[in-house]
């Protein structure tokens, strides 16, 4: 299988993350990628190729105006203001304060982008999270050429990241610009299958009126993990969106059987809804060694559910998400699309 | 004039805020209260008396239940699950999150009840928030029994905080509680003045819905101060609430000659509206060398204003909100005490 990747991910070396009332190094980090790297070369898995450059046009077919700016100046902004640290929001439109007006002040600016304050800005994070958006379509591309299935090694990740939100590590939604891009290259019906263990709340949140790209989610119960505030299986589509959204909301502890169950029964959907093309959001932090999730998948059943994703029979792009127990990321991911080349 | 007091503020000893990207000292903390003793002595403002303790009825005719139950257990609840750091939220009901269902797991349930992330939970924060509501209700008790004015020294403050929110170094709104005891006791219209710089958007969401209680606030215009996101001329109130709630957004650099003028606005329409008692929201970081906030009061302007707010001729209840000039705090609020007291 064909990986496209770039250095430039380096570019996004935050280094701080809110955890636990601390200021922490980042769990997302970018030594997550030459794990998977040096995996894929130890296995053979294909070549590496570098992106293409495709601008803001495809961004902007998912992102809004307003908040692609924002991404693009508020680190800038927010050194301008003062501020010693990285960029992290201290508040935000909450439930008692709907005020829906984006604040002149960069502090105001910035809540109001964010879905959550984990996710320090840093200098280099918009460069980065530009190139990520490139290595998916430019792996889109190889697939929408004719090639089975590409792997886009994306980092920064992009499932959390809403129409104009950023959080959860995500600043562009990698799988939701590469899903468009199948689209507007003419597939009438686009599937994305988000694996990750987080729920896909962004992807969710750009599709959640449209019939043309069906989303699913596997993914840890909101009332225990994060993104918390979405993914809960009541959650089906609105308007003509009705119907083409689908939540597995899986409990903590969460083995193999019972979530491969719920991957059979979305692979099932995805064939019933006749889909050209199927985006796969590739996240391992269902890894049972995870440190801030609570599946419980071994290596051996990524290998599992790489073959049984491949039975969907689908031209199939496979994006990076997360996955953060940093010594088998690599060992667990290739392991999907390793599984998925002799499913 | 007297003022109700009690060491148990500083149980209220958070050590860190999410400041700039940062974990900095709370710009909120205790020596703002040894500060306006020590004026109150200096000057000879007035007895200062120990609250009496209501219990929790009086704060469940202003807040939730659960929300109650929340900030009691958050503290020991955050422990239990092993967080090193004071209780910081990390995500939110965003924009693109409604799931308006509470988290089981303390980390989503903390975002679910925190309008901002400045504000950690500590050990003690709990007590010292229901030992600043008894302040407010001890005074209240003062100015119901008769007496014209009466001062009580809140810390923590509370105007951010609504009726299922905390955040803006906010848990409980005294300030509202207080209102509610006046309504409870049979005053049949109370006002609000807040004259912090911070819009009082707690306060504000608590009785929006309402024309028994009207809500003026004096604050930095919402695009450029926090709380950003609520605060701006337009919210009037609604349904029954509607005209009964006045927001004075006023502009970087604000003068005193600019913000008086607005003072004047909302003393005749307290006059206006008939209030039979007037609780002032007392923040004095609209003070020039506020190292948070962009107003430009001097020390006499203070003086000034006390003067005009006891020619509405209302019974009088001052409730302490922000102020972080720390060693101007008590000369500051101690002049609007003494401004009243004179006036």
């Amino acid at each position: 299988m064909r990986t496209v990747h770039t250095e430039r991910h380096r570019l996004r070396a935050s280094q701080t993350e809110l955890y636990g009332g601390e200021l922490v190094r980042p769990f997302e980090c970018p030594e997550r990628v030459e794990h998977i790297l040096a995996r894929i070369a130890e296995v053979g898995l294909g070549p590496v190729e570098e992106p293409r450059a495709f601008g803001l046009d495809p961004v902007l077919r998912i992102h809004e105006a307003g908040f692609v700016q924002f991404l693009e100046t508020a680190w800038a902004d927010w050194r301008a203001a003062g501020y010693k640290g990285e960029a992290i929001p201290t508040s935000w439109p909450s439930r008692r304060m709907p005020r829906m007006v984006v604040p002149d002040e960069i502090d105001g600016r910035i809540g109001y982008y964010a879905l959550a304050g984990e996710t320090s800005i840093s200098g280099g994070t918009w460069e980065a999270a530009q190139a990520a958006a490139d290595v998916a379509l430019s792996a889109q591309a190889i697939v929408a050429g004719g090639t089975r299935a590409a792997f886009a090694l994306c980092r920064p990740p992009g499932h959390h990241a809403a129409q104009d939100m950023y959080g959860g590590y995500c600043f562009l939604n990698n799988a939701a610009i590469a899903a468009q891009a199948f689209r507007d290259q003419g597939a009438a019906r686009v599937a994305i299958l988000d694996v990750d263990f987080h729920h896909g709340n962004g992807t969710q949140a750009i599709f959640y009126d449209r019939a043309d790209v069906l989303f699913l989610s596997l993914h840890g119960d909101p009332q225990f993990a994060f993104p918390y505030y979405l993914g809960g299986a009541d959650e089906t589509g609105e308007g003509p969106g009705e119907g083409f959204n689908v939540n597995y909301a899986l409990p903590p502890g969460c083995d193999f059987a019972r979530w491969s169950a719920a991957l059979d029964d979305a692979c099932a959907r995805i064939k019933a809804y006749g889909a050209e093309a199927l985006v796969v959001s590739l996240g391992v932090d269902t890894f049972e060694k995870d440190p801030i999730s609570f599946f419980k998948l071994g290596s051996d059943d990524f290998t599992r559910y790489g073959a049984r994703i491949e039975k969907v029979g689908l031209p199939t792009l496979f994006v990076m998400e997360g996955g953060y127990a940093v010594a088998e990321v690599g060992i667990n991911t290739v392991n999907v699309l390793s599984g998925f080349e002799g499913g």
